[in-house]
């Protein structure tokens, strides 16, 4: 999955990940009007108005882009409805060529963590059977247990080709509350990074791991350091546009080889058009706001790496 | 909350949690069979034998019990019929009046952590409607996101008066890679334990905090140092049992009033007729040897915290 991913950058010139993290006071007023009035205001009416919000998205930028990133929370919150739309989601945006990276950072250990990573990224036993429940391309992880819990992951990951991003440096402003500590004079996340580019080694494609990290935009100081320790890991970068994260900041998370990173933003896409930049296209035009602001990006981000060279 | 959890564990004299962690190959074949006759070897196959196991299992031991701890990756590797049997089992617990611990790990940043408490702990809004999706007491909680993280699953906590065990120091082996990690010459746990006392503070019941710690079995001298560091939090304590955590072991995860900590078990209890001691109720009578397995639990700490004084 990580060469599916490499061509698909490749091919769209596009370093980017969109994030469907579908909250409900982005999604405009009359779609959840239909969706309401066919479902009521329930539950399932949530997981309608979120559906058919992340399709007309999709369908805006599908070919613009090599990848999505569902927030899974953003589905659970509705519950068993919730969790119907995030595979519905997750199941359209395949149909439609993009990888699908499962923001899940989901993270136990032995028989709990294997259950994550069949549920996510495997294939499920029952009887003489086996089901792929929600069957994504990536799952982010949360490394606070150890080798133990990424481990039954990384099982999977080989058998089924597909990989991780396992939290590394977030790009949150408290993320430094543990992960910036020092151990023996260096920060924990430097040796999250470590433990990533071991993991990663056992896991390899061509010229890149399968197992790669989360690294905010919001702190490209410690991603310059990061890309060092974890040469052969691609980078998840979180934090882009929304959370503060610009074009020039990015520069230090690819590779002299113009990979090596993947930059998400999610609001700044899907809700572009309450942005004053895109107010132009209204909200009844969303989706075609969606796609500006994904070439936006694209241009800034080429920019910064054209820039840099 | 937390008084609820305490006044249950006062009347049953239980300081005990049990584990709904059902693996497929726990579940007895009669009880697969009859699934399997009914949906086929399907998802909703496995996520009715899984319901009809747990219903049994509760069914056997509810009275001798304050609480229970649904694994939600042990159903969420069936995908969404594996969500819908999770969503059941909490309810069905719920009814017999047992506190529902989720065991969900969930962890991420402002919006994010608020959709996941929202979805486990609170209610989501939808129009003019609220719902409480999954509807937990307490859920599990990962700390390396830092405050950002926490913050949000804090104040739906309030608002409910529900509560967290948040991951301090894990039972698995390799849980010291970076928990044990020196920070100015203490361990990482040290300062999550910190932590989670003083995110505590601002949650108070009587005289605990809802909100809580895990700390595993498998390590009682880090147990009796975090014990002191969170007075006021209780420790829920995982790795009894199967995972080699005995009774004696247990006694520094108590304070001196005898509160302050609850103990887990799960295959220990809910696949205790596969144990040679329970052999002789046989695979048809697992609840019964369920319900044997608690009875010597409850025995099992009470004589190491009787023994202790």
């Amino acid at each position: 999955m990580i060469q599916k991913l490499i061509s698909k950058i490749q091919k769209t010139g596009a370093p980017i990940v969109v994030g469907l993290d579908p909250m409900m006071n982005y999604i405009p007023e009359h779609i959840q009007k239909k969706a309401f009035g066919e479902y009521g205001e329930t539950l399932e009416g949530a997981a309608e108005a979120i559906w058919q919000y992340n399709k007309e998205i999709v369908d805006a930028v599908y070919d613009l882009i090599p990848a999505v990133k569902p927030q899974v929370a953003m589905y659970e919150q509705f519950g068993i409805e919730g969790m119907k739309a995030f595979k519905k989601t997750v199941d359209y945006c395949k149909s439609k060529d993009l990888v699908v990276i499962g923001d899940v950072k989901r993270g136990d250990i032995g028989s709990t963590s294997a259950a994550y990573a069949v549920g996510h990224l495997g294939h499920v036993t029952v009887g003489s059977k086996k089901y792929a429940p929600f069957d994504e391309d990536f799952a982010t992880v949360n490394p606070y247990l150890g080798s133990d819990g990424i481990k039954p992951f990384l099982e999977v990951c080989k058998e089924e080709k597909k990989g991780l991003f396992i939290l590394v440096k977030t790009s949150n402003p408290s993320s430094g509350e543990f992960q910036d500590r020092l151990i023996d004079g260096r920060p924990l996340y430097e040796l999250v990074g470590e433990q990533v580019a071991r993991w990663g080694e056992e896991c390899m494609g061509e010229k890149y791991s399968y197992i790669g990290a989360v690294v905010g935009a919001t702190y490209p100081e410690m991603g310059k350091t990061l890309r060092k320790i974890m040469p052969k890991s691609f980078i998840l970068v979180p934090g882009y546009g929304a959370q503060g994260g610009k074009g020039a900041d990015l520069v230090h998370f690819f590779n002299e080889d113009g990979l090596g990173a993947i930059v998400n933003s999610s609001r700044g896409i899907i809700a572009a058009y309450k942005q004053e930049k895109y107010a132009k296209y209204g909200e009844e035009h969303f989706a075609e706001a969606s796609r500006a602001a994904v070439e936006d990006m694209v241009a800034d981000i080429a920019g910064a790496l054209k820039q840099a060279k």
